[in-house]
């Protein structure tokens, strides 16, 4: 059923050559070359000329590629795929062709034109980018369903969380439930940051003992089918005191406030900006200290960025995290994120979790 | 107590600028910057003049890179680190700069070229994997914390592996097991192969269920204090067919026999042929179709691989894997790794889990 679907994601690398003013690509990225024919993999090259397109990956992946690529030729020429390039002559009637200058090492480009030659390699950054941004109704399903599981995590750890417990192993517990309800792996290692810890928006899970009266950020997602989830929720374990109350429901409007405007044609910068206005307006500007998110796919970070200097338009179908947060050193955070899809005339919110102040 | 380890290391970079013929190297690996410095975050990079060194990270790792680098300047100027290096004239008493081409995009010095000129950026690759690769007392004893807490995985795994249980709930299990006994994250995805998924080296944990009478492959690691096990064991769910326990002792005497020749100063080349030629010897040498081994520290695969491609000479105190193994498609597979770290006559042996066939 999904196969066909990646045909037309061939034709968009082709007319990007087009734009480049190129005749071929070589693919080194593994995320794109997954959205482009399909391959899983953890290594391969695609190569695109006007008329074809080859696959060239190494013997463990032999049985994989002839099950998952479409559209390309596959090869399995061992791990010399550079020497096969030119063994098998692949670039011979091209003359220009577009690295993925983000996405290969000097070496490696070095290397291959050492062994491929009578060929102009063009380094090309964020090749692809707008192409994998704009996510289609499969790939919206699947990072509905990746989303659907944090959100069942979300709501069967709440009973964990509970004076005594370390966030080490609310972290270790996040892991291990995502794992069992089947995803592959996780989004990113999980940030569980009690106390004045979460105020640190990049706290890794420590030996801290969650106390009574501490905000708790939360931050996780995992893969499932190649496509991330990510959310973040910030619980009250016991009464908490009024001014986090205060900040709580701030960094919730500023959230709402930002999925209300969010629809594709609107800058990074601008989406950002709605979101920015309602905390700055509430006096705590200089405490949400990064920008409001992320689009999120293949890759749990991708293009854009929703941040002051991203001036790109956002397309149609791009998946976004939306995720402001207020951070008081040496007292607490708060975050609060979903993930939403960007429409005509608004988005459509992945995220399932409730975000009303819990107190547990 | 661990500091003053670190001084040295930096003499060493220097080292290998006098033999290049340069005067700086600016540094891009995090492992290697890790290594050098002592710094654990996410980014950063480390520019070693020839009485210089100067760190360079950005703000969300201040109070982290003041806590924890050591021989070091260190500057936040925020994102634009390539900036800095201009602004401040870092380079500017050098004319050579190696950059460490095997972990460097094109892009990232295509800009560094533009953002910093009248210097000569030279790349080079590899540039420290001799003297990453040797271990100090202190790094062989992270290992071995690491190993510790896999052996003690394993140890209670063992009552899990039934007939009934999927390869997904085992791996589940390993990873919950491993963030709750302390470890940062995993050295990798651990594997879990059943029957004829263990013919698959590189397998990835499906939703097979165990049957009676499989021999089953799992390869796990989790990493510690930054530095990572690594430890496959094969057992047998019911008693195995006669042909497995033969094959089973093959491997186990091939990695015996690598482990019992092993030290510094061979070639990586002729110790995968110590145990490739034990099991050549029984007939089994097309199915152990891998290399014999890698450095593992840091990272969980590092410089050098033991293979039949690997001329150069061990180093002393090199910590290596030693994992034949024998994969039989459509049948099973066997594979047995252990931790070891090379001394002038010999080696040790970090990993404590038994060898013997277990039947479970």
């Amino acid at each position: 059923m999904a196969r066909p679907m990646m045909a037309p994601r061939l034709a968009a690398v082709r007319a990007r050559l087009a734009e480049l003013d190129a005749d071929a690509a070589l693919l080194t990225f593994l995320p794109d070359i997954r959205w482009a024919v399909g391959f899983t993999g953890s290594n391969g090259i695609l190569l695109v000329t006007e008329n074809d397109a080859h696959f060239l990956t190494d013997g463990r992946y032999q049985a994989q590629a002839n099950h998952e690529v479409v559209g390309a030729e596959i090869h399995v020429p061992g791990y010399k795929l550079f020497e096969f390039i030119a063994e098998r002559k692949l670039l011979d009637d091209s003359k220009t062709c577009i690295v993925q200058s983000d996405h290969l090492t000097v070496d490696e480009l070095d290397r291959l034109r050492g062994i491929v030659q009578d060929v102009r390699f063009e380094p090309e950054p964020r090749l692809l980018v707008r192409e994998v941004a704009s996510k289609s109704e499969e790939e919206i399903d699947k990072i509905r369903a990746a989303q659907t599981i944090t959100d069942a995590v979300y709501g069967d750890l709440l009973r964990l969380i509970k004076p005594g417990v370390s966030e080490q192993n609310i972290a270790a517990e996040i892991v291990y439930q995502h794992l069992k309800r089947g995803c592959d792996r996780m989004s990113f290692e999980p940030i569980v940051a009690a106390g004045a810890r979460g105020a640190l928006p990049h706290a890794r899970p420590s030996n801290n003992q969650i106390k009574q009266g501490d905000m708790v950020v939360i931050d996780m997602g995992g893969v499932k089918d190649g496509y991330a989830s990510d959310m973040t929720r910030t619980v009250a374990v016991g009464d908490p005191e009024e001014e986090a109350r205060v900040v709580y429901q701030i960094v919730l409007d500023a959230q709402n406030a930002a999925i209300e405007a969010a629809r594709a044609g609107m800058t990074g910068r601008e989406l950002d900006q709605v979101a920015r206005s309602v905390i700055e307006e509430a006096g705590y500007g200089e405490a949400f200290s990064h920008s409001l998110g992320h689009g999120i796919g293949l890759q749990t970070h991708e293009w854009p960025s929703l941040s002051s200097r991203t001036e790109a338009k956002l397309p149609l179908g791009v998946a976004v995290t939306i995720e402001p947060g207020i951070y008081l050193p040496g007292k607490y955070g708060v975050r609060i994120e979903d993930i939403v899809v960007l429409t005509e005339d608004g988005c459509t919110n992945l995220t399932a979790s409730p975000k009303e102040l819990l107190v547990l």
